[in-house]
């Protein structure tokens, strides 16, 4: 298993990709100074001809490890794994979103049912770079809705032509209120600020890793206990990746690092809302714990 | 009236902001080599308290003009009048508009219906920065809709604090047959490669300017004809400025320089779909004509 | 009498430039986000035929300071009052500069005597913006050099046109043995890492400076104690400023905002040379005070 | 023998780094795109462990080539081989420059002679970025000046740490009358618009080279006829390569893509000076010809 992390290096005060291996991280940047992201070191291992675990350990080879994840993570010193410009997502990818859609609203013949069976998939456009958060840092409410839950979903890491570098996880925060109020007000009960995050980690596609056989698990705490938890079996995904990321770049060329969340499967009871204050944690063994705190809205 | 373009000036390769008056492009960065675009301007004009007329009377000021308007275009030399990375639009804010995507659509109770009366109106995010295509420059049909269209939106730029810089022309390209499957498809109708475009100058806001009072027209000729013309009243748009931008900034900052496209008013009839090799005009006199011819898909 | 700093303000995590009034600073940048250095501030003004005073005037009305500036210095916020991508010095423009660096040297025939006297002044290149250490931070020795000695010397601040934006202090740290060796090997006595700073501010040319009644003081702390001091009075300056900017810009256009030395009148006797801890005060009250430490050379 | 260009791609209106092999150039950015320099692909080679023939072997493993060098050089789409950001030269390293130089000047205890024989070497700043001008682009003449000369030197590219990636020939453009006229002049006679090329391509440093074993050839065309041509065997250099690295080095830690331009060895009689029209050709074989023609002064 490779995996990768970004996170900002106090001693040269500068961005650093790191391997990640036994809670210890190896700074990459260190050896090749334009390596600050994962796709320049995907397309020069494509490039060279070297598998993603050979190129991975030649680069780490008699190196020492910077600093453990969990010094890094406590120092807030975490990044999002990829410089992503654009986040995607997928919507109704699972049956148990398409059942919680469809009780947030009071339409017959339901879009989602619809778009649940169709060919085309629902994908739409959730992040610009600056409104990503990173792994640890808050994620926030929005003001007008009384209903919001973290959308947790694997989440691919794309190259322009569509190759799938890597996974991570990704919290695609959402208000059900306002979506439920007519599915024309997805944008804004999607794309807000500090409503998206994905890490902690970027998990390598190396052609070992089997996805269908992953677990992701939704941990919500408040105060000292678990207000929800949840998980979903990868095998609950209707939508082969090849297929979203199909629809995904269909007349719209994507850029170098563009991360596409697949959906949730995990949906909380109708009657949970985030508070501020809660901590939302993704989890699935393989990749790691996408971590974010929940904040209160922007004052105005 | 106030109408600045942006431009790329061949003498000193390098991206320019001038002033338009009677014709002529008066260079604004040969003056302020830090002007590039109006949003600096903005503030530099409110910081020292002068007048948008004062101010640019002031700037160019026994300056000689640099070209003609119509040799810019003609060279190809235009750019989007403001540097904006987020293009953001709004829907059903004209009665026409409403009827005609009910007519897309299968669906009772329509989404349409209540997004035109609601207290919350449709907003989406329509284009990042390397989406936006330079007036001029061809807009492009999907490979996988039949029932494509342009929407000519008058438009606002944006300061972060949502104050109106100034207005500009829009053309939120569509695919009518895409969207009317499912709502939940509408990223996909807005949202791909050259679909958004907008100019060919910024009218600066100075206070005299009174939109309700504008006529919008959209011409679209195939071959030597006009295959389609419409206008529409200022008046028709139902929804003030100061709702669509404060429903956009809602726990969601934006950017200097955002655009904010204020909808469509002007739907040409069902059976009318864009062709390669159409050219669409978006005319208001008091901000001149967005041309943009219309290119085939792209290939894959 | 108009002086601002640029500094890194701590809330936006961004560079500010300030105007500095009775010891409190006044961000401009809060007002004007593209204001982050003094020339495009200087361009704005003459482009919109504002005065100095009334440009400054206008731009902090009714605003209230941000800290003063003696917290930013504690805080080592303080950056280069100009972001200089280069910064040039000319040599030999005071007798006693004229008498100490023939004092280094064996050579008969002086080449100090003849460029004293000659119409060609000597103009040298001392740094690019990477090598250019901020008020308050450390200058360095070399570990190859016995004698060193700070140089004080007032500094124009050029646009790209030759025009004096205005003044600032700096320090062309030196090497006199290494110079006294060879006059050959002046770029390895000027250029070196940690051998430049300018500052503490900018004192703006609004046409009321006098400079030749101005007096700059070297005070050297070692200790608790003055290791040296000494003045000079910028009427001993023998070029005016108007040659030594016309004759670095001779066939040799340069960038705006370029930092001119003009050369130092202040030099300690033969038998003093700088040591790590030592502070190095460079004083004009016209402008302030601008300090760096001296640290010992870097290791290898 | 590996040699690397870089190059504007007219396709892709960006800048390429593609490897020279048979007159042909294959881009290396297309198939890695953030290999725009040598520099990056050096450092990744050492930290995958892989040979320079070896690497670039197999980043052009079945590519086809973009172009031939002779057409890039025939549009003017030649580059500097490497992105530097500082270029710095070594004087009288040579013999016949060591006699040269002090035919310039009327010194007695001569300066030349000193550093010809001394343990520190003469090194100078001779050029930032912005001031180097590209292969097949014009030198400049500087106004105040009747004895002009090229000075053609082989060029080392450096890491940061001092590493030699590999060779490039450079030219020194000079003046001789002012540079003689008093050695405080140096910066004048070396330092000012258009006085610095290098190119055309880099050599790459596989262990296998010979440098002592090359000769550089200097040819100046006038006219139809040649004004001059002489040549230097590389056995002349008198300096270490790592000896000015050494020095460079000293107290002055460097960026990556330094170029150390390492003395000149070929001088034309006295009586000879570059006119405007000139073309002057810096050639050896294992690196090729660096063609640059010889412009007038700037006008002022």
């Amino acid at each position: 298993m490779i995996r990768t992390v970004r996170y900002w290096d106090p001693e040269t005060h500068a961005v650093h990709l790191g391997l990640l291996r036994d809670g210890q991280v190896y700074s990459i940047t260190r050896r090749v100074p334009a390596f600050t992201d994962p796709l320049p070191v995907w397309y020069t291992f494509r490039a060279l001809d070297l598998s993603v675990e050979e190129g991975f350990a030649r680069l780490v080879d008699g190196v020492q490890p910077m600093a453990s994840y969990e010094e890094l993570a406590a120092q807030s010193a975490l990044l999002p794994p990829v410089d992503a410009r654009e986040v995607w997502a997928a919507g109704v990818t699972y049956e148990r979103s398409r059942q919680a859609r469809n009780a947030e609203t009071k339409l017959q013949d339901s879009v989602y049912d619809r778009v649940y069976e169709a060919a085309r998939p629902e994908i739409f456009f959730k992040a610009t770079r600056e409104r990503v958060i990173a792994p640890g840092q808050p994620l926030g409410l929005r003001s007008d809705s009384a209903w919001m839950v973290p959308e947790p979903e694997l989440s691919l890491v794309l190259t322009a032509a569509g190759d799938i570098v890597g996974w991570t996880l990704g919290d695609d925060l959402s208000s059900r209120d306002i979506e439920g109020e007519n599915p024309l007000y997805l944008p804004q009960a999607k794309v807000f600020s500090r409503s998206c995050s994905f890490g902690p980690v970027l998990l390598w596609n190396t052609g070992a890793e089997v996805p269908a056989g992953w677990t992701l698990t939704l941990t919500i705490r408040r105060g000292g206990d678990i207000a929800f938890q949840g998980s979903v079996s990868l095998q609950q995904l209707r939508r082969p990746f090849e297929e979203l990321v199909a629809y995904l770049r269909r007349d719209n060329p994507v850029l170098d690092g563009t991360v596409l969340m697949t959906g949730t499967g995990i949906v909380p009871p109708d009657e949970f809302t985030l508070q501020p204050g809660d901590t939302v944690d993704i989890e699935l063994p393989e990749i790691g714990v996408l971590r974010n705190p929940i904040a209160a809205p922007l004052g105005k």
